[in-house]
């Protein structure tokens, strides 16, 4: 009675709060619309730069204004849903939803004519400069460049709705503010036992997957547009770098919806980690494989056709992209300090927002070097971090993470009805439908046939099936398209990737469950349900890691007993990983920390790896020692075998949701959130 | 020896971190500068525009990396000063003079002449477009207005150092980005007991206070500005609206650095309530007190005298501006929503600026709007926030408000010589400096000759000489002051205030201590060391609060007793409060949370005026009944008596440090932090 009547009280407040949400909404439309004419009429007069200026800024605020309330009723209604376990839809397919409710009004009930004092100017200089003084009866204004404008879009501004390209944002918006927090917190959410376990596959997935993907929608696309020609529906040109371009922005899959499904209904750990894998790597190849094209296009401008040669040279400039992005992002992933949390947070925020600008003053990819100052921050750093800036850094990115994501699908919405230069061509659409559903196939399936010849933990025809169906596209493939709608066929693509988008987030991201339902996935797998398996399969599964991880475990091995100590205050300490004549060196650059560390080794990589070897142990079986505890470990397996059971009672027990594992179990479970149980003799014997 | 051989590693680290840090910022000063010769080199060439916006975004991006750089160094060092207790400099203070040091390197060091692409085009349209289509030898380029520039500037700006102009930030960057999480975080932290207390002292020196010192302020300059012009020192025109402007921007304290101090020494808590309350509150006195000032100056245009039906109506416009941001910062702090964490946090942050962009949407002051935003969401919407919720939002705005801070006072060190519009007036500084004084005393000291006639707590003379001491300027003042330095005045404005800023954060800030035991002020004023106090001037003490606070006193019963019922879901409820006659009315604005509380009673506002009515219970006093609890008191003073000592002792033992009281005690803590202290029953007796 009581929970019922807090229900209904959250609901009523709720349903208050949205009501009010939706007239604030109205009402800053309204502004919107209100500051618009009375620019009008004030052009009219002749008034004050200032006035001007001021006039451009309250339109500015009123703009932002509109997507921050879209955001808010965002989140008060996935709040509801959240509260009423409805799965159908993610936050962010309903935010794509009200941008489109919001796109109609702006598109349809508001018509405000272009400014009439946009004035066209035909000047005898021969160069565009970045900055432009005018002297206007005797006055100087200065201008600053923006864009380009092709000539036959000179017209269209005239006839432009101004309202709607007032609620358009700079594309560069999105590679600058929006995604990289995206990225980031990728990255930085990557530290996952099952992430390391599948690590061949993943790559595989997402470096070949991608490539394969993106030549083979390319490809497709190349058909269809000759096709197109042939027919006559193809209104501009349209080059074969253009269709490969197309296949490099719609190869980075983003399936954030299906992801937080997975999340929920405790889904097979190692599909989502295969799952979440390649898609925040992917986004990196995307980006990286598209600027490659676009860097490669200009020298072939005159000839657009495909060689050999400009192919290679594209990919060097792939690589070269991908392994500066990837040092910068390592570089600046090391730091060492762990005091005040208020000062650490902001150090840690600095240093990644710095990655970021340091890889874009180079030329570098931003996003792509902020994705490995992820996953070197979430490495290295992180265990460097006081336990109260551990938490605030996780709650800060997740924070930027939420909001940056609904704003680019609320974004998405509004762009179907404000972005004033749509091409849809149903032929391309459908085309292009296609390919992306060959191209995801052709990722898809031949690779999981070749990995399948390697793993002896096969990945399944249901989990290929659920693979297939879960490759949404998102953020990063509506940024890479946004970022350039100069020509007849980009904005092809720009309509037909929004399409593509809003079916895939739709569709198969509300179909997850019933798809799930319908491949026989096991949800709620738990490490009690899980159990028996591992037991029954262990001796299999055992072998299956040592030859699919071999050159995983040579790196992790130098990792941990040289990286680590040197980075961060966990680990074992350089004395005892170094031969006894580095013996000066090694004190010296250890900290004082990881020598009280040793005592209790609390190394949260740790369990990355150390299933293989304690699960020997135990077992009985003869290896190659491989353990995380380096050196230490080599004394009684008769007594790990006896610590086993216990550490799996205290599993059972204290069972970590996000580290739960499937198939092995974790012998040493070395996490920092149970001290009651660590008892460092005990652990120092071993 | 362990924790020697800690400080030793942490040091040596921060040592290596440190020249990192100082290599990184040369190099990106470097890459600043090689971009910039590339600008210029390329421009010589016809390249595409496209290459250019994008060296143009490289040159952004090396720029923010110099300030990124910047904050991390004085993160770096500022950690360091923190772990050995120096207290002599704070962070604002030493980011100031790193800001300094980059800005002569970047001044002196680096010379890059200004981009010969610039160029000046006279044209024959009467007005000036917001966008400028450019047709140049058949292709379009848009243009946006920047600003309008007076003519003896276009001649400076050819001379002008490149570099030094890209460092330059866009003035309303300060205002819209980097004052707005300050100002907001200075509000949603005065939910201090003792601000309240204090509360009409506070508003009397923030608000007629203010007004006082920026009418001295400007007249002092007026006279000052008459002198020079006698003398023949004065370059342009000075007129005494602009003087009442400096009066009005110079007002604004910020004593962050003294704060910090006395936070950390515990100074007496009246001290530091009435300085931050001020200088919270002053902020929106001096913003508004400009922009009136602003908003009166181009009618005058002409005559630029002093008008007194002008004056009025420039007050009008203030009440307009201040009750209009005041009504949209309350409106939008009521929310009620209690469930996931992510959710909330992210509701509550876009709610904030939200508030900040209806105001400026609307045409009022967003800073303002944002003040009072955060006020009304620390007093309202945060006690309906989850406990995660609350630590979130709190570190959220901690962290923002502290990467402002800091950004904003390594920039003023930058401009210090990156500005190119300097007029340093050796007479119109001395001048203001004067000038800046006695406006301070003239506010501080007639004001509280003033409220000692009310107060029975005095307001001693050591007091006051303190405050006098800690009107530095800060932010604000900056802000206000480079928002617009288009005239000569203006300029010299600038030029002074960034001085006066200088002085007085290093001198006075670094002062502190050495006035604090000059003044023979109380640190270290514990709860512990303030008791005996309390109780041999407990009944002079009570009477006290009946004098100052019973207009208080009556808003807070009307607050805690119907708004908190109706926007929180702390509080009674409303059925307790309202008569009988409204019951369906009281039943369908209470939430059931409330109902489940009032067995709790865990307010967290309650103990801003519970002391003097449970004092009275405690020592028998016969006053009128005016306790927090509201209707529930009245019961059994003795139980009340015996309840106290109980009390006392838990609050000696679980004393909160930021709830720490002088003079009177707590009877009623009421914290939600002590939970196995509550007995419900307990309380619902009383």
């Amino acid at each position: 009675m009581v929970f019922n009547m807090t229900v209904n009280s959250a609901w009523r407040a709720t349903r208050t709060l949205w009501l009010l949400m939706l007239v604030s909404l109205s009402v800053s439309i309204c502004v919107c619309r209100a500051s618009s004419i009375q620019e009008e009429d004030s052009a009219m007069e002749n008034i004050v730069t200032e006035k001007k200026v001021e006039e451009s800024h309250r339109q500015d605020s009123a703009d932002l204004l509109i997507f921050i309330m879209l955001l808010t009723l965002t989140i008060l209604t996935i709040w509801l849903f959240k509260h009423r376990r409805f799965r159908f839809l993610h936050e962010t397919g309903l935010a794509m939803i009200y941008g489109v409710l919001v796109g109609v009004v702006l598109r349809y009930g508001i018509h405000v004519p272009r400014d009439i004092s946009n004035v066209t100017m035909s000047c005898h200089v021969n160069a565009s400069p970045a900055t432009l003084l005018l002297n206007i009866s005797g006055k100087f204004y200065e201008y600053t460049l923006k864009e380009e404008i092709s000539a036959n879009k000179v017209n269209d501004m005239q006839e432009d709705n101004e309202m709607l390209r007032k609620v358009t944002f700079d594309p560069e918006v999105f590679f600058n503010i929006l995604l990289p927090p995206i990225i980031f917190h990728a990255g930085y959410s990557l530290k996952r036992r099952h992430f390391f376990r599948n690590m061949g596959s993943i790559l595989a997935y997402a470096f070949l997957g991608t490539v394969v993907s993106c030549f083979v929608i390319g490809l497709l696309m190349y058909g269809c547009v000759l096709l197109m020609k042939q027919v006559g529906q193809l209104g501009g040109d349209f080059f074969f770098t253009d269709c490969l371009f197309f296949g490099a922005i719609v190869s980075a899959t983003d399936p954030v919806t299906v992801l937080a499904i997975f999340n929920e209904l405790q889904v097979d750990v190692d599909l989502y980690a295969l799952l979440f894998g390649e898609s925040v790597l992917n986004d990196a190849v995307a980006v990286i494989l598209s600027s490659s094209i676009v860097a490669y296009q200009p020298q072939g401008d005159n000839t657009h056709t495909f060689e050999v040669m400009a192919l290679l040279k594209s990919f060097g400039m792939f690589l070269g992209v991908f392994s500066g992005s990837f040092a910068l992002g390592v570089a600046t992933g090391f730091t060492k300090l762990r005091d005040f949390p208020l000062l650490e947070t902001a150090l840690f925020f600095l240093m990644s927002w710095s990655t970021f600008l340091l890889a874009e003053a180079c030329g570098f990819t931003g996003v792509v070097a902020v994705l490995f100052c992820g996953i070197t921050q979430a490495h290295y750093t992180f265990n460097n971090l006081s336990p109260d800036s551990q938490d605030r850094t996780k709650q800060l990115f997740e924070l930027l993470n939420f909001l940056a994501e609904n704003f680019i699908f609320s974004y998405m919405g509004l762009a179907l009805f404000t972005f004033q230069n749509h091409v849809f061509n149903p032929m391309f659409i459908v085309g292009a439908f296609v390919a992306v559903f060959l191209g995801r196939a052709a990722n898809i399936y031949p690779l999981s046939l070749l990995l399948n010849l390697g793993r002896r933990n096969k990945i399944t025809s249901n989990f290929q099936h659920m693979m297939m169906f879960a490759g949404l596209r998102g953020a990063m493939t509506f940024a890479l398209s946004i970022r350039d709608t100069a020509t007849y066929a980009r904005r092809m693509m720009f309509t037909t990737t929004l399409l593509v988008v809003f079916f895939t987030v739709w569709i198969c991201g509300g179909g997850t469950t019933q798809m799930l339902s319908c491949q026989h996935i096991r949800v709620g797998v738990d490490s009690d349900q899980d159990n028996p398996v591992s037991i029954t399969e262990g001796s299999e599964r055992r072998s299956t890691k040592q030859e699919s991880a071999w050159l995983f475990r040579i790196w992790y091995n130098f990792d941990h007993n040289y990286l680590k100590p040197i980075l961060t205050h966990s680990g074992p300490p350089l004395t005892a990983t170094l031969p006894p004549c580095c013996g000066p060196l090694a004190r010296f650059l250890t900290s004082t920390q990881a020598y009280e560390n040793e005592c209790q080794l609390k190394d949260d990589d740790s369990d990355l790896i150390l299933t293989d070897g304690d699960i020997n142990l135990t077992y009985g079986d003869i290896t190659v020692s491989t353990d995380a505890s380096g050196s230490h470990t080599s004394g009684g397996p008769a007594f790990a075998g006896a610590a086993t059971s216990d550490d799996l009672d205290r599993e059972l027990t204290y069972g970590d949701h996000e580290l739960v594992m499937r198939g092995t179990r974790l012998v040493l479970p070395m996490d920092d959130s149970e001290p009651p149980f660590t008892d460092p003799h005990h652990r120092l014997r071993m």
